[in-house]
């Protein structure tokens, strides 16, 4: 038990005030956790695509002022009553996916998209329907249930697990969602052994979806990206072949090349880019008769994807993946423990650092071409 | 061997002499089969709405003169040389999907899309890119690679299976499309059993979903269909409910409603409507994390469906199937054994008769709110 267990906690945190502001380093009032809630010291966090599209203002569904950040790592500060998955002084990591193992999702054995909390996880509150940051005693609101862009944070004892402590939480925090969803997305996949893959779009999604296949031996793996500094990222983590649509003959669209490259097209594509018309492409370079497309990526609100129902007829299928249909909870200690073992790359992704004062220069390290992850040092 | 072995044979046969005509029966020439092709007498037919499509002109790559019709049954009264799976005087039942067991298809073991005698079937051909059909010389075109409706036609040897000779062939003609497709949608889509099931449009297909699921022990049927006399259709059928889109409150979206009623959506959806907008509503009535919707239906041509791609990252799956997955010269057999045994229904689709002459009559019936399908004897 800490000297700070019960009581409020000061610390910086990364606020966004209002839709497309910077972040603003504040010093926030952390509430202790209530039952069944865990305070943690959040050590590093990762930046992600989907934190940037709620600062800028695009997530219809965002809430503001809020405290972004959703790919933490750090220690049990504290425990509410009732809590009994974590204890203090645990290296965790926060999930924007809970587990409670108690709902219809979580018992379905189908999938891991819980219910426990989402009604109030998406609402930026905790499942009491109140929130534990505050400045001057005005409330702020959390983020996906998780707000690792805190020095402290408060989390749901469903939406945090433990991992081994000899694990880095500089790297391990990146499992808390690129890594895992791209690991999921290809290891929940049956089939994927000898058959043919190919990957829209090289981001940290994209190179942990090549980076599994190989893993998993897909026979040929194809990287697509418009970026040409792609290529050597895709090579190095695994991909035979790289494809940059925009060298293609002119009119040619990417799905006809890939069909014509492949004799009928591929076994398995997946789209993480985000983008609609991507995801049309990797469905429709899929082959006949048997091809499983997987959207990733995550669209812009009100964005949709079209096909002609005669590419389903004919035997494709379009499926999605949340949090790569990982249990966060039940699975996340194995994959630590894969990064421990050299079998899972995380180092490899990590190509720029911040400090905590820079946390918006981290934000325009993700947009530009050369990064993969930024990890942010939260001390 | 008949004395019509190896000779021309003069028939009747409705041939569509242009987009949007109605048929004229005519005096056909059918040259003796080739090598590798069998000559078929046809007994009875179906009409099917994809024959509709092609005549009235919609199909863009329907083409003309043309022999319609693809749910026949029929006596071989000659083979070609090489023939070897089904002898003369078999009963048979022409194949729209052929089945080689030798094409990469084929041998994959995912699809029942035989890429054997695609390339020349959608041209209106004989696999040696000619026609067995003339009059007064000019060829007619083969359609779907069955053309049942001439009193005799001529199909690739992999384009057919005999069945057992006790089943009445004004029945199990209709295992040439709509009944086996509906059965294979549902019985090669592992889960259905003690799930929930919605079925949109009751027509042939639909119908046939409805009974197959009832079969395999669906734990609740839900039949859509915007017609309130398919009501006691669907329940004979198997049903256990029936919703009519038409009848919702204002503005309310049927896969709200169906959402609504059943706790978050059904297990299994399937579309046998061919309706784009339907197909979207059939997948967004599926269960969060785990719905799975089948396309069954044959769109427009040039019509798209769409979806929100977070339905699918949310763990929705859309597929489609051809045929109903069903590799004909493996599997109708075995329908047909089921239907002499009583287990699988076909009189019942049966709802209007017509002879050869009155086939335009046919088509019509089709249109009729009343019609499960015609079936025309040929004689």
């Amino acid at each position: 038990m800490s000297d700070t267990t019960g009581k409020t906690i000061k610390c910086k945190a990364a606020v966004c005030w209002e839709a497309g502001e910077p972040l603003k380093i504040e010093e926030v009032d952390v509430a202790p956790p209530q039952a069944n809630e865990v305070r943690i010291h959040i050590i590093y966090t990762g930046i992600c695509h989907t934190d940037e599209y709620t600062r800028s203002g695009k997530d219809p569904e965002g809430i503001f002022p809020v405290i972004l950040g959703h790919e933490g790592g750090g220690i049990v500060e504290s425990i509410g009553e009732g809590v009994t998955s974590v204890a203090v002084g645990d290296h965790v990591i926060p999930l924007y996916t809970a587990e409670c193992r108690e709902c219809k999702f979580c018992k379905s054995g189908k999938t891991n998209l819980c219910g426990k909390v989402r009604a109030t996880q998406g609402k930026g509150l905790m499942p009491d329907n109140s929130s534990r940051f505050s400045i001057n005693g005005k409330p702020i609101h959390h983020f996906m249930g998780t707000s690792t862009f805190s020095q402290y944070t408060v989390v749901a004892d469903v939406s945090v697990v433990a991992v081994n402590k000899q694990a880095p939480l500089d790297k391990v925090c990146l499992l808390g969602c690129g890594i895992t969803t791209a690991w999921g997305a290809v290891m929940k996949q049956p089939g994927i052994k000898d058959s043919t893959v190919a990957v829209f779009g090289c981001g940290a999604i994209g190179l942990g979806v090549i980076s599994t296949a190989s893993l998993v031996g897909a026979s040929r793996i194809i990287a697509v990206d418009t970026n040409p500094a792609k290529e050597s990222w895709a090579k190095k983590f695994g991909a035979h072949e790289f494809v940059n649509p925009a060298h293609l003959k002119s009119g040619q669209k990417i799905q006809d090349y890939l069909v014509e490259i492949t004799d009928g097209g591929l076994d398995f594509t997946f789209d993480a880019t985000g983008n609609v018309h991507v995801m049309r492409s990797a469905l429709e370079a899929c082959h006949k008769g048997w091809g499983v497309s997987t959207v990733i990526g995550v669209a812009a609100a009100g964005q949709e994807i079209s096909t002609r129902p005669f590419q389903l007829v004919t035997g494709r299928v379009w499926r999605g993946t949340a949090f790569g249909g990982v249990k966060g909870r039940t699975e996340i200690p194995g994959l630590v423990d894969d990064y421990l073992k050299g079998v899972l790359k995380i180092d490899e992704y990590v190509t720029h650092r911040r400090g905590f004062a820079e946390i918006n220069e981290g934000f325009h390290d993700m947009h530009a071409g050369d990064c993969i992850r930024c990890v942010v040092d939260m001390s």
